[in-house]
């Protein structure tokens, strides 16, 4: 198998994504191709033992900022390590994609210039796999979309499933749409037109759930509206930093907790673990024609690794040929004679 | 001043409830009236030493369920804590109201049948107040409205705005749009039309903001669909008790940090007291006619007191009246002819 790093992604680049890429040809042996200016992968890779391993390199000179405007990257950057890089994929030169860079940049080039979408897919989703109490639970779209319509959603929960089965290896994944409430009586004209859809549809659909149930594992695939998922995702994160910033505050404020820190700092260390992000690594985008993870930019090299991880089970799991079966097996929406709506 | 309470609209009723007006009218003065059936509050009363404070019952026979549906509670309990309750504040005799009980049924109660909506408001609001690092942020509409259109966001804007100078107290208050990033080229149309009407209106409106900001203090009334400020809520609610789980879990797990758990205890205990709700108590039904405080069904006699406190703030700030003037000076949509759109 072979996959390509965007060696230059995260915000303290070239550092975590080239040592991450490295963690990973060590510990697994497939092929990483490290994209981005090749001067500055090859000064990276000097700092590091890499003999004998299994490290390709290829060289982009152009350089996507995290501030730049996708349309921007896309037009004016095509020499950028995410079109070579996806272009590696598009012409079978290699298996998946890997970046911890502008997200919003590597949705428009995937979409646009290199893989394209699948056929049939209406709207690719960005995913996001939280590791609640350790179990991995995918929800999407958490922003490639906003005012999303209910047959999108409904794909969303097609590709989220196979993602969730082939991927992340969760039997029958248990898909939910995520509503204000759990009565089918809930949730706006969207929710109920796509709680419809999905109710005929061959998946393991289990209804709407609340962000509650979320955390408490009712769901292996939360479905979303964009808008929606990103405002969760921004609200989840801000949440966590809030409880850590004011539970480090109080156990600064008297010497009695500094103590009790103090001997509490490998709990806090499993805590910290337990809500990584890191952890996973990244998650998929939905719907283009190859597979790409996406991570943080803030990710280090551990989260990149991990990420490799995340590409190479949606190789092996035929995560693009599922979603190209199962897309063409549930038509939603179709024309007056028949044939799926393009 | 007079605050009618509702006696039984705690999960635990009636025993917080009216612990929590007793308390109120043992610190602050005021006449409290509990609403309720009256063998049930008089028993409870007969625990509590109440003599010589300001105490008033009024029967209620019809108890209102947290499961009752808004509209059944509204149509066939004419004789509930609230119908009753709320009449005193629409005929005078009283100048608040307080409930922990069924949102939606208080909701629909007050709209529909009792203190009916402020001319010119065309939605009201649910509201919750965060205590963000100790500082009230008010975030409106948190579930009285779904699919919102734009004119509502800009009212909600306007009460959330009068509410936070004349009862937080908060001077010039600054007001902010939940979005999913801040430049002005993001959120949905809904929001994009919201915030075209709010850079019109004599208020201080920041603009966008995401869920981070808010943790940031940097508005004072952030304003929101009600579908997503539920989300929102639910999403900051569930993960609090997440990440609070997943520290006593781990504080538990071994007999080192089991000891500096409990040297940290009072550190716990304090951020506790900054993350309750119950430091609140309770957040206004906005746009009605008539100060209408709601509180959490799980609320205990201190959320029931501080409520109280609520409702005694907005009546001494002229909340109502202020939102009158304010919503026929700042006139949103209009007919053909100019006036203003009903």
């Amino acid at each position: 198998m072979r996959i390509v790093i965007d060696a230059i992604g995260t915000d303290n680049r070239p550092a975590p994504d080239v040592e991450g890429a490295i963690l990973a040809a060590k510990e697994w042996k497939n092929t990483v191709i490290l994209v981005g200016p090749e001067a500055v992968i090859k000064k990276e890779l000097a700092k590091h033992n890499t003999q004998n391993l299994p490290i390709e390199i290829v060289n982009a000179d152009d350089i996507i900022e995290m501030t730049d405007k996708p349309a921007d990257a896309l037009r004016d950057k095509p020499n950028s390590s995410m079109h070579i890089g996806l272009n590696l994929v598009k012409d079978g030169s290699a298996d998946a994609f890997v970046t911890m860079g502008n997200t919003g940049a590597a949705h428009a080039i995937a979409m646009l210039s290199t893989l394209k979408r699948i056929q049939g897919v209406k709207r690719p989703a960005l995913s996001i796999i939280y590791p609640i109490y350790g179990k991995p639970v995918i929800v999407l779209d958490i922003g490639a979309n906003t005012d999303s319509k209910p047959e999108w959603l409904a794909q969303f929960a097609i590709m989220g499933s196979a993602y969730a089965q082939n991927a992340l290896g969760i039997n029958k994944p248990r898909i939910a749409l995520m509503s204000n409430g759990e009565e089918e009586t809930k949730g706006t004209p969207l929710l109920q037109e796509a709680n419809a859809i999905l109710h005929q549809l061959p998946l393991n659909y289990i209804g709407y759930i609340e962000p509650p149930d979320m955390h408490n594992n009712v769901a292996d695939v939360v479905v979303t509206d964009g808008f929606i998922g990103n405002i969760m995702l921004k609200t989840f994160e801000a949440t966590t930093r809030y409880m850590v910033n004011i539970i480090r505050d109080q156990l600064k404020s008297t010497w009695r907790s500094k103590i009790g820190a103090a001997l509490s700092r490998p709990a806090f260390g499993r805590v910290r673990k337990l809500i990584d992000p890191a952890e996973i690594g990244g998650a998929p985008l939905l719907g283009v024609n190859g597979v790409v993870i996406i991570g943080h930019g803030n990710s280090d090299a551990k989260a990149v690794k991990n990420a490799i991880y995340q590409a190479q089970q949606a190789v092996l799991g035929n995560v693009i040929q599922t979603i190209k079966a199962d897309i063409a097996n549930m038509p939603i929406g179709s024309n007056a004679d028949g044939t799926p709506e393009k």
